[in-house]
């Protein structure tokens, strides 16, 4: 990760010990066992060097709370597992997303997707086993000193953020927009069932709406999760949550603008592909200045909001780099 | 469901009232929201009558222990999310698992599959949708009476039933078997992965490895966790994990069975399937008889493992008649 300019604090000090902590305990919690091709599969995806932004950011927010640590447990272990099943819940939908019936990619990240190396079959059942193991990794993992009822609420929240109210339901919409999806009407009609509504013609507000699920909701719980679980109070799980939701609506954005004007060496994936495939995005409604301009003043927003919540600045400076990264990122 | 003949306990009557709770309890967790075709596809398996086989036996298993119950709550009332969770995780496993890439089966109980009706890519996410709704149906709607550490270790153990170590890791195993997945060895060399190990040639031990897991896990998990909710004893909790396992095979081998000797009415679904299409099955290893032996063995054992849990005997009068209804039924 560049550090940026918009802050004197050196991003990559604080990511990269973090970093290495995350990949100790995402290889621990996946150890080959039986059947072994499937935790290949799954360890294939999972493993494979993202930058573990989604985990970060939990262990960033919870460490904004590091005065609230129950004795004998620092933020970091408090949040590890939940930044774990934040990043195993990340492979198992890129690995979805990347299947023949959705987006049928062969590469990703440079490397053949999971269903060209495992094949389909296992592909699936490599996401679905991903899926689960992260609530199983959330639920055992978290020390016990973290509140009872406070993890319960966390695991419950992870499924929303994760199900039809989140990532899933803004896939599906993201989907119906593009004409991926189309509900056979003649057979849902068949089987006694009410026709679909189909979504309205693209608009900013529909867009707005997918970019929340389908990749906001992950992140809002990202840094929601890392203070619910420190016991923060309601002021601050508030701000955190409106934080959450601008650094996703900006990370969309940054994605959408990279898509255009990244070049494939940095991106690892052919630019132009949204453009080309005439999918909808931030640009393709406001244009790249208009996009820009929403970028910055989502900057602003955010580090309003973190400034506002009563805490120290220094507690959240992790949280305004990552802010900054998500928007000025050049991957 | 029929009344069987080993007890005088008319199963029916014991049956159909949870039945119709169970299905009140589903549509109230389903209620159409946005976005409305993916709802449609998960209701349209969820709610398709199943006999809800593993929502009785968690409540069962539950009722059993009514005796421990927190003041005002009944067993259903503690067990019912739990019951609706078990049902949504396997209303997603058979979305999954009719998928072209795995059984690409076109029809379900006498109905089209989820993806014939709603696409592919729907039928995907509206399996994952399911499965991260049964966590999250689990953790909110289960009442504040019962013990929250209860509820989490519950919750975990779902997912471990549901993940690598239970259905997932079992269908992996089966497809393995049958030749459906075999990892590309080139491709996954190519990666600098291990070379999947293959597994042994088909054994009885083998067989009977993918059953525990399969279709295994989930009834065991079934059992064990209704008696959990009621914070029974570690007796009870081992005696009911043993007849979980003990009734989950039996329950396969009564399935492979049935593809042998049922009628197409009867199964709603072509019996020899399996047979034909070469799957190892109990029967293929043991022939007809030594399977009905097998089953009269599992029938006295799990009998035997309830009478000797320190229970009155009318506690676990229901559990027993779904045990002899698991061995006898006809489809």
């Amino acid at each position: 990760m560049v550090a940026t300019p918009v802050l004197n604090f050196d991003l990559d000090a604080y990511a990269t010990p973090r970093r290495q902590l995350i990949e100790q305990s995402l290889e621990q919690y996946t150890a080959l066992c039986e059947p072994e091709s499937l935790w290949q599969s799954m360890r294939y995806s999972l493993l494979s060097g993202g930058k573990r932004f989604r985990a970060l950011l939990c262990l960033a927010s919870a460490e904004a709370m590091e005065h609230l640590q129950p004795a004998g447990l620092t933020a970091v272990q408090a949040a590890m597992p939940c930044a774990c099943a934040l990043e195993m819940i990340h492979a198992m939908s890129l690995i979805h997303d990347d299947l023949p019936c959705m987006d049928n990619d062969d590469f990703r990240r440079g490397k053949p997707t999971n269903h060209k190396v495992f094949g389909e079959a296992m592909a699936l059942l490599a996401g679905d086993a991903l899926l689960v193991l992260a609530t199983e990794v959330l639920l055992r993992k978290t020390p016990l000193q973290v509140d009872r009822q406070c993890l319960i609420e966390v695991a419950a929240e992870l499924a929303r953020a994760t199900g039809p109210d989140g990532m899933v339901g803004g896939q599906v919409s993201d989907s119906i927009a593009t004409g991926l999806v189309v509900p056979t009407k003649s057979l849902s009609e068949q089987a006694g069932l009410r026709t679909p509504v189909q979504a309205d013609a693209p608009t900013a507000q529909l867009l707005e709406s997918i970019h929340k699920r389908k990749t906001g909701a992950l992140l809002r719980f990202a840094t929601w999760s890392g203070a619910r679980l420190m016991q923060a109070n309601e002021d601050i799980l508030s701000a955190f949550t409106s934080f959450g939701e601008v650094l996703g609506l900006a990370f969309q954005i940054a994605d959408d603008l990279l898509d255009l004007t990244g070049d494939l060496q940095s991106l690892g994936k052919t630019p132009g592909k949204d453009q080309a495939a005439g999918k909808l995005t931030w640009v393709s409604i406001y244009g790249e200045e208009g996009s820009r301009r929403e970028l910055a003043l989502l900057e602003s927003q955010g580090k309003s909001l973190l400034a506002s919540c009563g805490l120290p600045d220094a507690s959240t400076t992790a949280l305004r780099a990552l802010l900054s990264y998500a928007i000025h990122r050049r991957n």
